[in-house]
């Protein structure tokens, strides 16, 4: 049997999905939450073309021409699927709608417990179609160069955005559907599992290749309140999706939850995204080996000069230490008026700076 | 000698107090952040007599009638004196005005290295006089019912307002700074350092009965950053400031740095605030009887139900469990829109389900 250099299995197309494995890479793999988006000149004009931002979502075409954007632009390891998190609830009939520079809005959020119970689980290949057709489409396009990452929204955070009609400093109207109608919260959590299990079972037969679980609001929860209602249902996604012959790798997100990162480690996620506010290294061993991490550069930094940013790239690169299981990212989405050459920094650092990592720690 | 009863000593007028410095008391000891503010009609009616924030905060007698409000409705523990942490800046010429809806605005934010150099410490007797003269007055209309708290921000968390020039999502100025011209920015935190310590140290010689350091935005730093630029100098301010000959207690709290009790714990303050998100069981141990811990309660258990809201009293009450050195807060601010009712409900649950807390845990 011949010997495989390194080149032959580490490389581009492989070393996102090796280090999710906790095997061994050449370097450090690096991708960047948001990387398809508003600070990419290239991304506005596809954007203006579209209209609106869910006439983008909704075109298998576009949501491909985007998506390929900065993997074509810059030497980033791994796509991740151009969609937003609230297609689901949108599929469910609130009608989602983006107001410019306040974020989602929906036309009909839930306000009554009555409007819970009518929810239904929506059907991924119907109302959802045009999601894994852009995932196939964006597959086909790629050609291997690197792998594609599909995701979903967590059930609480979607629910947060479905009982808040957008986004909210306070939470208190779902805070206060948890503490006065828990059963009503369950229920409406429960549909929502079914249907980002559904939604994430179709984009990996589309041909997904990791998924990743975005537990937004995770963080915005007392401990107790968020083992009954987020980590719950998180635990179930990660053991009950069904992630085809290949196995799919699941990153799981949950921002601001840097107290139950042991429990995270528990869930059956292969690996967890970490925010700037945690030390990887300390998180690494409260997750004792258990599972990957993807993080954590404090996303201000692409503000910062050429030098500054490579220093503070290699301060993330260190606090991980050697080993394998490492994938570099912001510990939250690049913001819109980055300067797109900080990306081209950031992405050549991480290859110079990260060392080949084998899989004996 | 007779023996003292519990209500001699551990009444409303002293059980913050000894709770602050772990004694016994005769149940748990209570008041809220912003307990004077926008959800009073009271305080609504004054705040438009005074034409706007500033001049409600730059008047003595006005300051005054506000604090007052809260303590004469609800059996708080506690009065807090009313002002901003903002006053600091505004003294050092940054110019502090409030866009309704929007929060602070600085109509001079610091913008480059020069205007950094060129600040100066305030005397508080002289630019901040008023702020001793509430203390001072309010002192004398509280005749002793209960005692008062002064206050002021970090040093890190006035920086961020001064370089921002506002409220902001991603600090993005404040953090270029740092990590690109990082000794100007220590040379701003050391100005700020002295200016925060001469301002405390003049409300305790106005009569201020116990201090507290907001560092609101310490949580947003990533962990080294955290240690240099916010932690270094809350250590500095716990152990610098003259106290005066009754040690007056310190109570820091440093919003979202969950991860950093243990460090907070040993920084010469005598209690630490804890955010609704970090289990006050848990604080404890880490902080090993080194402080007194307040809060937690999740500010949005106030739109709950009464009875879900007591039931969520009680629930911290019982994750902090037994033994002294509890006092009993909202995890942030009281929101405007919160029923003042919520409040008398929310104190009476504390009184009522706190216990009788010894010496001996």
């Amino acid at each position: 049997m011949p010997t495989m250099t390194i080149d032959d299995d580490c490389g581009r197309h492989n070393r996102f999905l090796r280090a999710l494995r906790r095997q061994r890479v050449d370097t450090t793999p690096v991708w960047v939450m948001r990387q398809a988006g508003r600070y990419l000149p290239e991304y506005r004009a596809t954007r203006q073309r579209a209209g609106s931002f869910m006439n983008l979502c909704r075109s298998p075409e576009l949501a491909c021409e985007v998506t390929l954007q900065p993997v074509e632009r810059f030497e980033l390891d791994a796509a991740i699927l151009f969609s937003d998190i609230l297609t689901i609830p949108d599929a469910m009939g609130l009608g989602l709608g983006f107001v410019e520079g306040e974020g989602p809005r929906f036309a009909r959020p839930l306000r009554t417990l009555d409007a819970i119970t009518r929810l239904a689980v929506p059907d991924p290949e119907m109302e959802l179609r045009y999601v894994p057709d852009a995932v196939r489409l964006i597959r086909r396009e790629l050609r291997g160069r690197v792998p594609l990452i599909g995701f979903a929204g967590s059930p609480w955070t979607l629910a947060c955005y479905m009982v808040e009609g957008g986004p909210s400093e306070g939470f208190a109207r779902i805070k206060k559907l948890m503490w006065d109608h828990p059963e009503a919260l369950h229920h409406l959590l429960g549909v929502l599992t079914q249907a980002v299990r559904a939604y994430l079972e179709a984009q990996v037969r589309a041909g997904a290749q990791a998924i990743m679980l975005f537990d937004s609001w995770g963080g915005v929860l007392a401990p107790g309140d968020y083992r009954e209602f987020s980590l719950a249902n998180l635990c179930r996604l990660a053991q009950g999706i069904d992630r085809g012959p290949e196995q799919v790798p699941l990153i799981v997100f949950s921002r601001g939850a840097n107290g139950h990162l042991e429990a995270l480690s528990q869930s059956g996620a292969d690996a967890l995204g970490i925010d700037w506010t945690q030390d990887l290294g300390e998180a690494r061993a409260r997750t004792d080996g258990r599972v990957a991490l993807q993080g954590n550069l404090d996303p201000a930094a692409m503000y910062a000069s050429p030098a500054s940013l490579r220093q503070q790239v290699d301060l993330v690169l260190r606090s991980y230490g050697d080993g394998p299981g490492h994938v570099f990212n912001l510990g939250h989405g690049i913001t819109p008026d980055v300067d797109p050459e900080q990306m081209r920094v950031l992405v050549d650092a991480v290859h110079q700076l990260g060392r080949p990592r084998d899989t004996l720690a």
